[in-house]
């Protein structure tokens, strides 16, 4: 037998981080127990806060803590999971900077996996919606939102200016009716920066399925905040949902259209995919779980979280917050403990939750607290001292706490960080009768259709002229890399389209090093350059 | 002839935006003259103090000011520069959000458009090397170092772990001493939050090509310098260059082989591109000035800071520095007011320096101002004080004041940010003798040989055999890619090597959507293991 024992954490969220801080506050030195937390980023952000960010009222690195700090002496691995090995009780990492995978034993395992994103029964979304889950996509959608701003502001066209002013935010819980109102007031602190857009109006739409926004609360408070937010000037669209996107427009499904080049979805999330190579009970996309919340189906392995599906002793299930799995994380290191110690008896999963709050900026909030109903300026200086009270970390209160004094002090920034690369292979959702490009255009890319047709056409208007349908697998746009001039013809989807492109810079790396690729493409322009010739003498019939 | 005129500033460091600011100061509305800045990013980076990131000591985004606060009122364009026409009078950007470039038409014209990095003359330095100039550099090296602990703390192989911990910093300029220093501070502050490296050591190596360090400082202030951190523990190798890099090491002029994954590069820069199209007089790779700042060779047109070569009436050559730039731009703005008011005389630029500083981190620092020679804990005091005074806007004086008194307060941060996707296409450089991958190893990515050789090798050790040798525009490493399986051989370089990669998911798109490549591809791997089953019958000699 091994001298010590190890627990396996999979998760860096509330959930795993308390418990491991729960774990190694009771351990003893005789327990002889390691603790090993696995998780992508080295930090816990502190959701609630995260789109303060957007406004900047706090400073981005400010609403996160590292997890190093909060549990100084557990052994940290910092990397994407591959595989849970339930029967082989291992897990295996993904690799990092050798490309060789990592694999840990465990005796007991902590599942907290939290939820993914799926946006596959959304055409567009994968491609042009942005999350708001983790710091990186604050700092993203917060630099976008820049971007706009300052494209919008030497814009001339105005169709396009009015694309880059909207904003559309999808689902109206607390977390994107949160980000709608950051959005307004980053651009109302900030919009004086832009001179030529003083006089122009930003867009906020908040798209929500329900018949009012924040269903988490009563219906009182709900419309309190809808009321708020719409005096505010933003939009609310109710029953309605967000079907697809494309690169400069949302499309609902009610058939409404509204162009915008910035959407952020906040729509419940799914299952974590490494949920289905676990061969224990899952229920809903959840891992299903006892009173103890020790998984069904599986010995010495625990879950909890937003991953878990947990039921108290009266049937009610936990809702995904921070709040519920910071409570469970007590039960499951404290059953941790007592299974390792060999002791009877095991702690039952009981709580019903203190209350729910949620911001709506330009202090304003909305509360429900031990069955007390609060909102307006009392409900945010609440909603402030909660949330800091709760923010694990004594220097994370001073930052935060220094932050929210400067802020109504000092303007407000307008800084814009080019940090990514300017992307490379994409992918791009296109709807039916759109431009992809026009005649005249710079060419900056190559496309291949994965799925759908394209129109080459010639001229415009009356004088329109279809020169080609292209479908699937097909090419076009490589024209303009290859010999360096604008676009010769203008592209346009006859149906919805998905799009692969190839930078200017990829295309021309793979042409001149891949000999198959040259050979390849050399022989398509060719038969491209004859076909043209044929076209332009035959006249061709304008194509839908 | 146009009722207004319009001033184009190129360039947004302080020459550029030190101009602007200066212009609007001047500026009297019947002067009826428009000012326009086009530059990269929208925020002027204060330097001195970009290395106090590294550390953590000032919050990033604390070190810059959003240029659109220092000059509320002027025309911001920020796009890259495409094209300066100084014949026909326009500018023309790149393309923003629509593939349009944008063309500005100028009356006046300021070029402050700094220098660049050219790795050209240095294999492997553009592949691996860190430069260290704008605030995503601060973020992405600070990112990077972080990563290099997350993964040395998990790392088994004490080799790997060595070149982990190793960070080269090339120039012994103030930029390189600083940053040097603060990756050894950065270290020293968090090494306490990861366990197995409690015990490792870092390795911070400096190298500088002249006798001492600081060569803008007089010899004892240099050898104080240099001695001071000595003391610390980095290492100094003077008279010594870096010559080419690889993915795990730093190859130095005298032979020497560092092995190391992080080399900061803060040699002196290049020319900027943009000059090659300018019709004026070049000197030396910089704009030549007139004693007025205008350019030699075009008219009303003024270039000021790194970009241009500006001799004072002594003949001294004006170094590249802000304080220097920053004095520049009062004359060049006067001078375009004295131009367009059409009034006789010009100032003639004059300015011989106020003196020198630069921090040594931990409450250290050297200084040479008005002929005083400073060193130590007041030193320090100095340089925090004249740069604090120094940074333009209140508010970031506020919050970098407030930053430095919580870091002495405080435990230094940890947090990694995880932000740029996962390389796609990419260049990797390798010398002689080096391994790509070995047999076992996960398949990450393909592999197109750029220049150079690479030897196919199976097993190892005595049993070494060579299966082929591959040349320029061959490519390997798409089997694993292919059936998903470890690499089956491995691959080591017989010459230095430049190699293109492409990710798996990248490999899989093209794969799957461009035929011909699939063909092309498809038809390689027959070839291939036609060619494997006859090597596999005959016995191959070794290879080298």
């Amino acid at each position: 037998m091994k001298s010590r024992k190890q627990v396996v954490i999979l998760g860096g969220g509330f959930g795993g981080v308390y418990t491991a801080m729960n774990l190694r506050k009771s351990l003893r030195a005789s327990d002889k127990l390691d603790i090993v937390l696995i998780t992508r980023e080295n930090y816990l952000v502190f959701q609630p806060l995260l789109p303060e960010v957007i406004a900047g009222s706090i400073d981005l690195i400010h609403c996160i803590t590292p997890i190093r700090r909060l549990c100084p002496d557990i052994r940290l691995i910092t990397r994407e999971i591959n595989q849970i090995d339930l029967k082989r009780r291992k897990i295996t990492t993904v690799h990092g900077v050798r490309p060789q995978p990592l694999e840990i034993e465990f005796d007991y395992l902590v599942i907290a996996l939290g939820r993914g994103h799926d946006f596959s029964s959304m055409p567009g979304l994968r491609e042009h919606a942005f999350t708001f889950k983790n710091m990186a996509d604050g700092l993203i959608l917060r630099n976008h939102i820049l971007h706009s701003l300052e494209e919008a502001d030497i814009e001339m066209d105005p169709q396009l200016r009015r694309e880059l002013l909207t904003f559309v935010v999808a689902g109206g819980g607390f977390s994107g009716v949160e980000v709608a109102a950051q959005i307004h007031d980053l651009f109302h602190n900030i919009r004086s920066n832009y001179p030529s857009l003083k006089d122009e109006t930003v867009r906020v739409v908040l798209v929500h399925s329900g018949e009012r926004i924040l269903p988490e609360l009563n219906d009182a408070l709900g419309n309190y905040a809808g009321n708020i937010l719409r005096r505010r000037g933003l939009r609310l669209l109710l029953n309605e949902r967000v079907e697809r996107a494309a690169v400069d427009s949302v499309y609902l499904q009610s058939g409404l259209r509204i162009p915008a080049r910035t959407l952020v979805s906040t729509v419940p999330s799914t299952p974590n995919p490494l949920l289905n190579m676990l061969e224990c009970e899952i229920e809903n996309g959840r891992v299903a779980t006892q009173a103890t919340l020790a998984v069904k189906g599986a010995e010495n392995v625990w879950a909890l979280g937003d991953c878990a599906l947990i039921r108290d002793e009266d049937g009610m299930v936990s809702p995904p917050t921070a709040q519920f799995a910071v409570r469970q994380a007590r039960t499951v290191a404290a059953n941790i403990l007592l299974t390792h110690r060999e002791k009877t008896g095991r702690e039952h999963f009981s709580f019903s939750g203190l209350g729910k709050i949620g911001s709506l900026g330009r202090r304003s909030a909305v509360a429900e607290i031990f069955g007390l109903k609060i909102s307006g300026i009392i409900a945010w200086f609440l909603w402030r001292t909660i949330y800091w009270a709760k923010m694990p970390g004594l220097d994370r209160k001073i930052r935060v706490g220094i932050d929210w004094a400067l802020n109504m002090l000092l303007p407000g920034d307008t800084v814009q960080m080019k940090i990514a690369d300017r992307e490379k292979i994409a992918m791009e959702h296109f709807e039916a009768g759109q431009f992809v490009f026009r005649k005249g255009d710079l060419g900056d890319k190559m496309y291949v259709i994965l799925d759908g047709e394209v129109e080459v056409i010639a001229g415009d208007g009356e004088q329109e002229k279809c020169l080609a349908v292209l479908g699937k697998d097909c090419h076009f746009g490589e024209m303009a890399l290859w010999n360096g001039e604008p676009r010769m013809a203008s592209v346009r989807t006859r149906t919805p389209v998905n799009l692969m492109t190839v930078s200017s810079q990829d295309f021309q790396l793979l042409l001149n090093h891949i000999p198959a690729v040259r050979d390849a493409f050399t022989a398509e322009m060719d038969r491209r350059q004859r076909e043209n010739l044929l076209q332009n003498e035959t006249s061709i019939p304008r194509g839908q």
